[in-house]
């Protein structure tokens, strides 16, 4: 109980602060002009790491060189893009701080969940969507703890704390009587934070009337809000190791917001994350960035299709910074082999993994039908040089041996990383629907915010 | 006069062939809407090799960390992005490919200057705005030989033909009595290409009624077109190692159209290319880069000043693709260092020069204050370490060095580079003005010249 009157004391404290929140961005007469009697759905999608090149990546890696690159559900709604640095002593953002940014319209110190550079809460597009009678909800690939759906719903000083934020999601309550969790369907992984040896959330989650799900048939067949779903400790598995999954969990939380709004009118703002595609980033491994962008892409097909039925929807998609330093061109030649990265069968986490669990004269039997690709003698020695070079820590080898695989794939495929980290180049604004227009040309991240904002009414 | 007969003809096969230009990229009734009963003026800016991270590099480059960023004449322009893929067996185009494409609306191979995959000549808007009556002209900071400007103006199977391109644009008529040049006004470097021990062309230009200027001062007093300013034997001085030109050149550019335009009513089609914002990014030359795209962004503010007196001109920007593979995060940091690459006081051309030029013994003292960069002595040994480890023919050295610098400067300044070539990645689309709707979204590079194509009326 503790917690919950500190959640609820932290929440006044951010109403209080965003009563002050800037609105410079839009003129009023603007969004006057596209009022209509019922205010629009929100369908935000946020591409973890998403920066441009992982879109062109992803156009190129599945089409036929010779032929038109395919068509993508981003090519017709791409309106600007935005600039992401957070308040902090760097131009570079991490994806806390950027969430916040893209959640509140404030921009914060990296680490930040729902925080200002003080640590001071401030109001979500969620909590303000609760305030005025939406239905809220989001969905992820990672851990639903993790930084770009906690900052949407909760509040801390710090991303690393899952427990705090699972805490928040499980006891921040919304409506007169309390009656209602921030959120209407809450679907991803982490199942370990809601369930754990210090705190079981689960049996007082549905003796409170929580519908909770940990596998997709039960979810399909779920009719009855609100609704948690945890489908792995942690978070789901990448989209080339297993089943991609956020297309599908989309399809869920619109099916399920939209049977509630049938009988409620409610509007509802819905947050979806292609979380996984920032992890691909941080490995610099394209083939599992390319898998998880086709899933994000899907998981967008999915909100068009819904806008097409429902035009009262807006969408927005875009990305809270770029991850890996990713271009298409490495070392002089002018080639992308996008047939090559199609080629790969499994995540650069899975083949490590598989390599380690054997010995290395089985190694080459083990990788070259799973990496199919053109591999000369000469760049199997230097792999095995590269992975060899160091201590036998079992951690220390586990990178070494990923570092040489990015390095064969990277000279193979003719693509470039920079970093294991982020970057600060600015990334795709997409907008489609009610007030799109407003999210046109170069914009901040926390403009996004600042037109989602006056939205809810 | 075999030149001028067989340009000519290449020219009828182009007209031939370009009768049968694909339109489908707007509706006629689309068109319909904007037309007024003048068409508008076309500026269309090219940023060779000038990738989305150009653009945020030059934006944090030239703002202070802790405050809010520079505004830029890019913001309120962004409309969307394009594919630039060549007809070619790659995804990555080189800057004739592209410049075709972006001249013609037809793909081509990597090489290519104003002909398709098959060799053929394909009309270019400054060829269709010559049939009618328009305008024409274009500015470069490289030789205007060079492979944009040429792609607008001639038709080349490859675009090492620089002494052929210049007979081109020399002898290439227009007019019912061979009266006009293709071009009104053509500013850029290249003189070396006009006038060579085998052909002078100035003289003939002269006497035919050309006006031919080869220092600043000289232009800013010319009145008279026909012009053609050739201010350096090849390629203009980079922006960061003597005074940007760009924006001078775009200026006068546009007074002596617009002084015209004036008396007959004409309008024009100007080419502006920010030429070697590529060169930097093929020498990973980040400071060099950002200097380069704040004169290519005056030359656009040059543009959108007299687009605000004379609002029937649309702007269009765009680049022809990506360079070196920038991205603004290095090595894991999640920093990039702006105010390090703005303390940089040269370019890498220039600090290698320098270096050749004096003994090992006294290169920290040269190279200290022109990089105002924080060395340590263990950087500096790096350094010397990798320009030592080699040949010492002097080209192979030359290039040890320019690497070993870059390595430096990128360590230091947290800058991410990943070939020496091109890349595949997308490029921004910026557009203001009449027509600019119909180059929002996702586009293909060819899309961008159809659009412009059917304007030319």
């Amino acid at each position: 109980m503790f917690r919950r009157t500190f959640v609820l004391s932290v929440l006044s404290l951010a109403l209080a602060a965003c009563s002050q929140t800037p609105t410079e961005t839009s003129a009023p007469e603007e969004i006057a002009k596209v009022t209509s009697d019922r205010a629009p759905n929100i369908i935000y999608l946020i591409g973890d790491g998403t920066g441009f090149e992982f879109i062109s990546a992803y156009r190129y890696a599945h089409s036929t060189l010779g032929q038109e690159p395919i068509e993508t559900p981003f090519d017709d709604m791409l309106v600007g893009a935005a600039t992401t640095y957070p308040d902090d002593d760097t131009w570079v953002t991490d994806s806390a701080a950027s969430a916040t940014a893209l959640a509140t319209g404030v921009k914060s110190y990296n680490g930040a969940i729902g925080v200002d550079a003080d640590q001071h809460p401030q109001q979500t597009l969620m909590e303000k969507a609760r305030e005025h009678g939406w239905l809220t909800g989001a969905v992820s690939t990672s851990q639903v703890t993790h930084a770009t759906p906690a900052s949407f719903f909760t509040h801390h000083p710090s991303r690393r704390m899952y427990n705090e934020i699972a805490d928040s999601f499980a006891s921040t309550k919304f409506g007169a009587d309390n009656e209602l969790w921030s959120f209407d369907v809450l679907l991803g992984g982490g199942m370990s934070y809601f369930k754990r040896d210090d705190k079981n959330w689960l049996p007082e989650l549905q003796a409170d009337g929580m519908t909770i799900v940990n596998d997709y048939q039960t979810l399909e067949n779920t009719q009855q809000l609100p609704v948690l779903g945890l489908f792995a400790p942690v978070a789901l598995p990448y989209a080339i190791d297993d089943q991609p999954r956020l297309a599908q969990l989309t399809e869920n939380a619109l099916r399920l917001l939209s049977a509630q709004q049938a009988q409620t009118q409610q509007p509802f703002a819905l947050m979806i994350e292609g979380s996984k595609i920032d992890w691909c980033g941080h490995a610099n491994d394209i083939a599992c960035a390319v898998h998880e962008v086709a899933d994000f892409a899907a998981a967008l097909q999915v909100a068009k299709d819904f806008q097409a039925e429902h035009p009262n929807t807006l969408i927005v998609v875009t990305a809270d910074h770029s991850t890996g330093g990713l271009t298409l061109g490495q070392g002089g030649e002018y080639a992308w082999y996008s047939e090559r990265v199609m080629a790969i069968e499994n995540s650069l986490e899975v083949l490590v993994g598989g390599l380690l669990e054997r010995s290395r004269d089985q190694w080459r039997d083990y990788l070259e039908p799973r990496l199919n690709l053109p591999l000369s003698e000469a760049q199997w020695q230097q792999f095995l040089g590269l992975e060899m070079s160091g201590s036998e820590d079992r951690r220390d080898h586990e990178k070494r041996i990923q570092q040489a695989l990015v390095k064969l794939i990277s000279e193979l495929t003719r693509t470039g990383w920079t970093t294991s980290g982020h970057t600060a180049v600015d990334v795709p604004i997409m907008a489609s629907g009610p007030y799109a227009e407003q999210l046109r040309g170069y914009k901040d991240n926390t403009d996004i915010a600042k037109v989602l904002l006056q939205i809810v009414r």
